[in-house]
């Protein structure tokens, strides 16, 4: 994979060599990056890059950001080399030192960066590159097989053993590989309910891998759940709050990713990723005390249903947001401790993983 | 500890069950929680709470809190027992079964925990109350000694085991012991920084501890420093950005607490912290990128001279943040990468640590 990478950036850049050697004016591929050049296909699971592309040749105008391109597939070069990596900001501040090719500003650098990532049609991380953020804790039936940095030697790394504390993901997950026997996935979206169901060990009795994505999840997060998911064929369910930012801002990315990143969607969505709940119907159905919608609740169902072409594209979904409406209330997966407060290991969660095929999609 | 607090609640519970025997008006003395009621000593570390007390009297007009405080103090008692926890959140939703002492909304529950927390000087956690959020994360020369939260059997976790990935602490950390031989705390602002060291081992380099804070950092990772740095009689120096957020917020709230928390101060302040950098000196001495200071930064530093007890008790600090206001720009952790990615580790690091005495207070 590695290679693959570093051959596309010499080859791209021999391109720019030759070109000029023929006193031609060079120029560079890139797709172009926006909602006009995606679509959504159930079968492919994410929003996909169509195939315009915007090219960008070398003229008095636009040399200094073919240059800070060209320098910036450079520094990718290198970090592939020597496997190192570098966040944006340690990118932007690296090319202090790039001359006139300097950014004045991080905006820039993310900019061509997001451009090499869509030439090179790989993410971000392949290309040594790291989010300055990282996010999501694993606990239950896993080992995750990675390496030592320095000797390279195999490590592997088991979930199981972590007491009342958990595993955390590492900004980049490219490397890793995975060993399990777990049934499911269970992605969870707040810390405390995760440390609750690591506390009552619920991944042994449900045998599954628990892991908190802590509101919307990180790119690691979704790529660790991606490729763990594809590796070892496991369907991944999703237990978020019953509001539309649990729905539509939560789920929704974690399953097809987002608007504004369609070029790496693909790599960082969960197409296989179900909703277990909260539910409207479950706010119903097991009478959770609730919070009444706000306007800006209402706005983002709305903006939902309207917009959205995932939404548009399943039926259950403008369903459970319309009954949403409706109901005119929200609810929070902390609210089943209206009945106790392992409630949900010992009557929700069982309850429903015997109908995963009822889950929304 | 779990014994001296259920006792504790026991003991209270009991005066007000004797005094209606009695047919007098029972009543619960809790602590003034507000900063009229804290002073600064050095010797002791952090704020600290004075003797004001305000007494709650079964009254008329205090039946409802009175009764929720005594519910709570249940709760409490109830989650020592069963060895179990409840999250704030959750606490509030157990409340919906507590009929006329149902709370209406989760301030009113969070004022009353804080009241039982300041009642029974202990922390949240002690009484099985944990926080929402969790964060902090360690990588590097620790075992941490966790038990199986179903067999009670020791696990020991290697911390110089997870290859590119760490160990998230979890939201209590109370039972958790330690073993070490590594010389020093390095706890560092942003995740990207703490994946750059994690990356190249500079744990082994440096015999040393690495925690990513994450911004503020958590109660957990407070607290976990706080136990790991008395345990170990480790010395903990802080690595954040040059910027009166680095400062003021993260590194001052780590080292001796807050304001509008000081009763609880005690457990969570880390009085052993050191400022390692970055500092307004080292932008200089380093020549160091930098970005302008904003309004907001210019008031923050003003607010921090005029207002705050510690930066008032060290006039190293004092001087520090009027350097940073005269140079008028401020630095990121980052801005190191000018010099190459990895000047961080083969300069800055070690040239700092050859003299920790020079470190801010």
């Amino acid at each position: 994979m590695k290679n693959k990478v570093l051959e596309g950036i010499k080859e791209k850049a021999n391109n720019v060599y030759r070109k000029i050697l023929k006193k031609k004016a060079p120029e560079l591929d890139l797709p172009l990056r926006s909602l006009s050049n995606v679509k959504y296909d159930e079968k492919e699971g994410y929003f996909e890059i169509l195939g315009k592309k915007k090219e960008r040749t070398l003229t008095v105008g636009t040399i200094k950001t073919f240059a800070q391109t060209l320098r910036m597939m450079g520094l990718s070069k290198q970090l592939i080399e020597q496997d190192d990596i570098a966040t944006k900001r340690e990118a932007y501040y690296v090319s202090k030192n790039w001359k006139e090719a300097m950014f004045k500003a991080q905006p820039e650098s993310d900019t061509v960066m997001d451009d090499v990532e869509a030439m090179m049609m790989v993410n971000r991380e392949q290309l040594g590159f790291i989010p300055e953020e990282k996010g999501g804790e694993i606990a239950g039936k896993l080992i995750v097989v990675d390496r030592d940095p320095e000797t390279k030697k195999e490590l592997k790394i088991d979930c199981t053993k972590f007491g009342s504390g958990a595993y955390s993901i590492p900004i980049s997950v490219e490397h890793l590989k995975f060993e399990t026997n777990a049934k499911f996935i269970l992605a969870i979206e707040t810390a405390g309910m995760f440390q609750r169901l690591v506390k009552h060990k619920y991944w042994k009795k449900a045998n599954c891998i628990l892991i908190s994505m802590g509101g919307v999840p990180t790119r690691a997060c979704r790529r660790f759940i991606r490729r763990l998911a594809d590796d070892q064929k496991l369907p991944v369910y999703v237990f978020v709050d019953d509001d539309p930012y649990g729905i539509g801002s939560i789920y929704r990315t974690l399953k097809v990713g987002s608007g504004n990143a369609a070029h790496i969607n693909k790599y960082f969505c969960v197409p296989q990723a179900r909703f277990l709940g909260v539910t409207p119907q479950d706010v119903i159905d097991y009478k959770l005390p609730t919070h009444p919608l706000k306007e800006v609740d209402f706005k983002k169902i709305k903006d939902l249903l309207k917009n959205d072409p995932f939404i548009q594209h399943h039926k259950p979904w403008q369903k459970a947001l319309k009954q949403m409406q409706q109901m005119k209330v929200r609810a929070e997966q902390q609210a089943l401790c209206r009945w106790g407060l392992n409630y949900v290991i010992t009557k929700y969660l069982p309850d429903k993983l015997k109908h995963p095929e009822k889950f929304l999609p």
